[in-house]
Parts: C-alpha cells; sequence; structure tokens
C-alpha cells in the first residue's frame, strides 16, 4: 500500500501502473492481486488510510480540535506519500466517476459533527450553520493545500494552513471563544508530539488497560 | 485554442495529445504548428485566455469588486471550457514544474492590489495584511471551485463561492463597509449582464469613441 501511496503520489491514478507499483513494493503479481484486486482497489485503500489519520486528543473547545486536526494533517502531509496521495487521489479530475469524490464527503461530515458540537456549546456566532461552514472550511483546507503544494512543494503548508484559520474563525466564532484558541503555525508540531506520548503511553500500559487512551484519541 | 481547452479539460494536460486536439479542432497537423510550437504552448495560451476573463467593471467598495471577479468567473467557469481547462491546468500536480505554478501567483497578484486598495480607502480591519489575505482568498477560491467539480459537477459553484466569501469577509472587513456589500449567490447573473451591457454600448460607439468604455472595466 505504502509503494502504491508513492506511486499515486508522484504520478498520479491515470499515469499509474500496476507495473510501477510491482516494481516500487519489489513484489510479484500474484503477491499483489493476492492482496489486492485492481488499482481501483488499491487506490481506495489509500484513501481510507488517509481518513484514519483524522485523529487528535479531545479539547474542550471544538473549535481549536478542528483547527488542530487541520495543523495535524498538515504537518502529516508534509512528511507521508500516504496522505498526500489521499489528497492527489480525492481531487483528482476524474475521482468523482471513480471513487465517488474520494474522501471529500466523509471530510465535510467530520467537519460538520465537530462544528455542530461547537454549536451545541456556544462557541459559534447565531447565524453559522455547521453543514455550510463544514463545506467552506473543508473546500478552503483543500485549495490551502494545492496552492501550497503548487508554489513551494508544501513547503509553507503549516503557516498557510494556520493562516486560512486565522482568516476564517473571526466569521464564525464568537469573541470570548477565539480569544482563547491557540491558532499558531507550530500547533501541528506540538499536538503531534502529544499524540505520540499518548501513544507511547499507550504501549507501556498495553498489558494493563489500554482503554482510557484509546478513548483520549478523538477521531 | 477553444478545441486545445476541451480536451485539456477533459483529459487533462498529461493525457491529452496533439492528436486529440487536432481531431477536435478539424484542421491539419501543418495549420496547428502554424499557431502553437508544441502542446505546451497550446496550454500556456489557454492559462492567458483565463487571465484575461478576469474584468468585472470598477466599484468604489473594492472588496465588492474582489467579489464581484470571484462570482463572475465562477459563473463563467460553469459555462465555457476555456476558463475550466485553465483551472484543471493551473492546479495539475505536475503543473510547478511545467508552467511555474499556472495563473496561480497571478492570480494572487491581482487579488492583492485590490485588497491594498482596500486597505488604503479603510475598509479592512487594521490587522490584516493584503498579501496574506490575498493567498488564502486566492486558495480558497481553487479549494472551492474543485470541490463544488467534484461533488456537483460545479452545479453549486456560485452558491458555495458566495458562501465561501460570506464567511471570510466578516474576519477581515470593517462592519460599516460589510453591512453595504452586495454577496448574494446570483450577483455574478447580475454583473455579467451589466459587462454585456457595457460591450453593447462599447460596439455601438466603437466608430465614435471607444475610450470611456474601455476604461470602465477594470481588469
Amino acid at each position: 500500500m505504502e509503494a502504491a501511496a508513492a506511486v499515486f503520489d508522484e504520478r498520479g491514478y491515470e499515469a499509474a501502473t500496476i507495473a510501477d507499483i510491482l516494481a516500487r513494493a519489489g513484489v510479484t503479481k500474484g503477491a499483489l492481486y493476492f492482496h489486492f484486486s485492481s488499482k481501483q482497489e488499491l487506490a481506495q485503500g489509500v484513501l481510507d488510510e488517509q481518513m484514519a489519520e483524522g485523529g487528535v486528543p479531545p479539547r474542550e473547545s471544538k473549535l481549536q480540535e478542528l483547527f488542530d486536526v487541520g495543523m495535524v494533517l498538515g504537518h502529516r502531509m508534509r512528511r507521508h506519500p500516504m496522505l498526500s496521495a489521499g489528497a492527489r487521489l480525492s481531487l483528482g479530475p476524474d475521482m468523482r466517476e471513480i471513487f465517488g469524490g474520494g474522501s471529500v464527503p466523509a471530510w465535510i461530515e467530520v467537519t460538520e459533527q465537530r462544528l455542530a458540537q461547537a454549536k451545541a456549546q456556544g462557541e459559534l456566532l447565531p447565524h453559522v450553520e455547521p453543514a455550510e461552514a463544514a463545506w467552506i472550511i473543508s473546500a478552503g483546507w483543500a485549495g490551502v493545500q494545492l496552492y501550497s503544494q503548487t508554489l513551494t512543494g508544501r513547503a509553507d503548508l503549516e503557516y498557510r494552513v494556520a493562516s486560512f484559520y486565522q482568516h476564517l474563525y473571526p466569521s464564525i466564532a464568537t469573541p470570548a471563544v477565539l480569544a482563547r484558541l491557540d491558532m499558531a503555525a507550530d500547533r501541528g508540531d506540538r499536538v503531534v508530539a502529544e499524540i505520540r506520548a499518548l501513544e507511547l503511553a499507550l504501549g507501556e500500559e498495553e498489558e494493563a488497560d489500554q482503554a482510557p487512551v484509546r478513548e483520549s484519541l478523538a477521531s
């Protein structure tokens, strides 16, 4: 799957061939088809992995949590071909026919869930509709990712993602919530370190009881 | 060029072949190469056309003018393959190497010019940096276009573009300016009708003096 992600990331879905993926993975055709029946199935696997990477520690403020998701994704996309391949597959021009929009509807949905929680606990300005705002935030994030990739090869991705939320949140958040948010560009580094520490604690406690730490990662 | 735009729009730059474009245009190889020496030159022509479509009548409020540009582009992109091909070419994954980011830097620049004017005449909140906001607005517009294309084949493009500005302008505009903006989803229809009327007036006055009307279209 990692070999497939690297090939999709470099060449795109249409141009990628099973032969490229076999060469990259160093496996035989038989071994590949034992796990995946087609190129489309491999790409679907890459898209599923992308969604699995969306977890961050839960926050009292759901707008903070949503910002953290955006920053952690930006942080990881700079480092993992699986995620950048997922983005390329989701937003490719033929993806609507092949994958029903890739992971786009799922991203809007998880964003909407957090915004609905934020609304329920009074974080949003009265006129804000979670479904509308979720569409715009997901689409805007995708555009920021594409521009950063096109203009700097993602070197400024986290800086731009933070800037995007800084330009959008004042339109949707109550001032009291806004004043307490951490929207710094290095937030991704810190949250990723926090997740690693939680996972390490999970590993050490594994033989005793892993439920409390697992539950502390909201997905 | 229109044939090339249609082929790039449907197949993407990599997959498009000169043979496809010749078949679509109904011309011979010799006739094509008389005007364009390569596929890259054809694509560059499509990108240049996209930039030429950015003109709207000037407005007292430069934030209104910027909104109008976004809406007119959304309106035309639903109808003209030249524009959607331009978007596809600009945002394709290999475009950085081939076209230096396509028309992306130029779009950020024209957006920044309008925001700098808006700032000079007091339309922006004090903390807003035109260059930063221009990057985010251009990238966000591109993401909205991609999401609308992926999810609905651009059926909801103008609605989503309006929603994007509605979610972003309150973070950057002074309340007094904001209250007077027309950010309705049918704004594109109305501005395009206005442009047509101006062009018609231009045609009628052509033999007399066309300067005043030409100047009334800010690019």
